[in-house]
């Protein structure tokens, strides 16, 4: 199949979706050459994928190191990141080395900011192991750690040479997780395309039954919506903003909670149901579609309500989210299925009535 | 005075170059307007320049917090970045927030570094206050933090809106930090104009003395021959690396010696004389002119010899420098007085005897 193309000039690079990719050493072989090759895992992808990925990376003619790492949100901090950039001084890379991030998200954003930011930026590919890497992590170039102060804080914009979604990965993705996946694909129908959200409707449980053909359409269609607007907004100044639909909520889910009680996808699918109910009531959608959101969430076995934080708490929390202009709270709400746009002008009474609305 | 213009595309911006400058709220207002500003400054520069600055910034409409850290190359570090990310965060700046690096080369190292990562980015104002920040490290966007196994091995390529360079700051300057920012000019003289190397030569006296007209033309031009050097080759692929004339051999003598021993200076103006050296020992640059080099470097009061750290040990410490690409060592040599070259093809029985014959 054609891979996709992210549109970025100097920076585009494709997507290539497919079954059984990780082992192709075709696909690696444009960006290797005879270059050193670093490819930073966790500790859980390492028996898993490794080897494979090793011996296609040999085959295309790279030498890989491998730097392993701890699994989990944890791994995104700066003890971690430094153990990285040892590991690739230690082993002498030098400005023409490539990264290979393989794993989920949180290795993309760890092993994609220690690319952005070693000896001033090294190349890097990313080879996403999860449905939420594949369909939306692994695309549009952010990378991050976290601080003690917030999520994804310190971080950098470096696109990947090259993106190789192996969705056979997913088989071995405990449910919980591909569920999570599948709430960032639900919110890019949601947000972006009404077609690909009733698409969604008629196939959720294949989706769900982890069938190839539908893992595949559904990683292939997100990444389109999602290369779409990156394209359009490489930096995040406007457009790429709809794809934090149902993001205000659901961080300040995470934050309220306690990072890793709820899982970043479980907390976005009660975001964007509180955000659905929030665009009722600023009379943007309609009551019979927030109704729609909330059974499709529910029939992905995903959080149709969000906790009972109380409506000030997550005022406050989403306060401190970053996403808040100069102060002002930001909401990225729907005009109709499949079309968000950005609110900043909204009466405060409203959100917190939304938000009674819509927790538990 | 029209301001230099560095030509980055999108990324282009203006050099200020003048007396008194950093007192002029015209400079800071196209960057400011109503935004929320943060000043990272060092102990030292903070009684001298900091009030000023906030009285400007305020004047062009702009809140200032001060971000005061350390003195000393000690300062690149994760543990000093991370206070300056939670001052930022702490005071809720956010994405729409405009960093000011107030010294420098550390401190606009350090801040530019926190500006390209902050949030993943925003932007900043290059404030320099010695010869070297002026001439040197506020032209390029090279921002880094340093690793316990090698200086600036973390960093990021991030340009500032505009550099604001008052040669009056440089009243303020240690003799020996003049002399080692003097290096840097020399610098570029030798690797790219004649008819500079020729006008230092000449006013080498008046700059020592830190006459006005002399040291504004001497940081111009040296901003204007970086900047030509810059704007060809932004991720230094290539021209750029011309620009590390004397940075082989002087990061050996840096890391040979112990960080802080010798100044960046001192160390570039020895590892010139070295790199003259080898240049006339590879054939490429008469005998007369290595003296020539050498006589300029001990008129301004440097060191034109390297420490006795012997041959092995400085091939040894230049191995591990980001700047040998795949292995092998690179050297930038002298064709002739202003014209620079690289070499990648030296037999290393050249570049042993030059060591011998040009340390201490």
């Amino acid at each position: 199949m054609q891979p996709l193309r992210v549109a970025l000039g100097e920076r585009a690079y494709p997507i290539h979706i497919g079954a059984g990719l990780l082992g192709e050493a075709a696909l690696y072989a444009p960006h290797v050459r005879c270059r050193r090759v670093a490819v930073v895992t966790s500790a859980a992808v390492r028996p898993l994928y490794l080897g494979r990925v090793q011996a296609a990376l040999a085959a295309a003619g790279g030498e890989a190191l491998a730097v392993v790492v701890e699994d989990g949100e944890q791994a995104k901090r700066w003890e971690t990141l430094d153990r990285v950039y040892d590991a690739l001084l230690g082993a002498r890379l030098g400005r023409d080395a490539l990264l290979v991030a393989l794993g989920g998200g949180v290795i993309g954003d760890l092993a994609g900011f220690a690319a952005a930011t070693y000896q001033r930026g090294v190349p890097y590919l990313q080879l996403p192991t999860t449905l939420l890497a594949q369909v939306d992590s692994s695309v549009g170039g952010k990378t991050a750690i976290n601080h003690a102060r917030g999520k994804n804080m310190v971080g950098a914009f470096h696109q990947p040479l090259a993106v190789i979604a192996d969705v056979t990965t997913l088989d071995s993705l405990p449910d919980r997780e591909l569920r999570a996946g599948v709430a960032e694909v639900i919110k890019h129908g949601l947000a972006l395309d009404r077609e690909f959200l009733e698409w969604l409707e008629a196939n959720l449980e294949k989706l769900l039954a982890r069938e190839r053909g539908a893992l595949a359409h559904a990683v292939r269609r997100s990444c389109e919506l999602k290369a779409q607007v990156v394209a359009g907004d490489e930096r995040e100044a406007g457009q790429r903003a709809l794809l934090n639909f149902g993001h205000t909520f659901g961080h300040a889910i995470e934050l309220g909670t306690g990072y890793g009680t709820w899982l970043h996808g479980e907390a976005v699918a009660a975001g964007m149901v509180m955000a659905a109910e929030l665009s009722a009531r600023a009379g943007s959608l309609a009551r019979a579609d927030v109704e729609r959101v909330r059974a499709l969430i529910a029939r992905a076995g995903l959080p149709a309500r969000g906790p009972a934080l109380g409506a000030e708490r997550y005022l406050e929390l989403m306060h401190g989210d970053k996403k808040a202009a100069g102060g002002r709270l930001r909401f990225v709400l729907l005009e109709s299925l499949g079309r968000a746009a950005l609110r900043a002008d909204l009466d405060p009474r409203l959100v917190r009535e939304s938000i009674a609305a819509a927790v538990q």
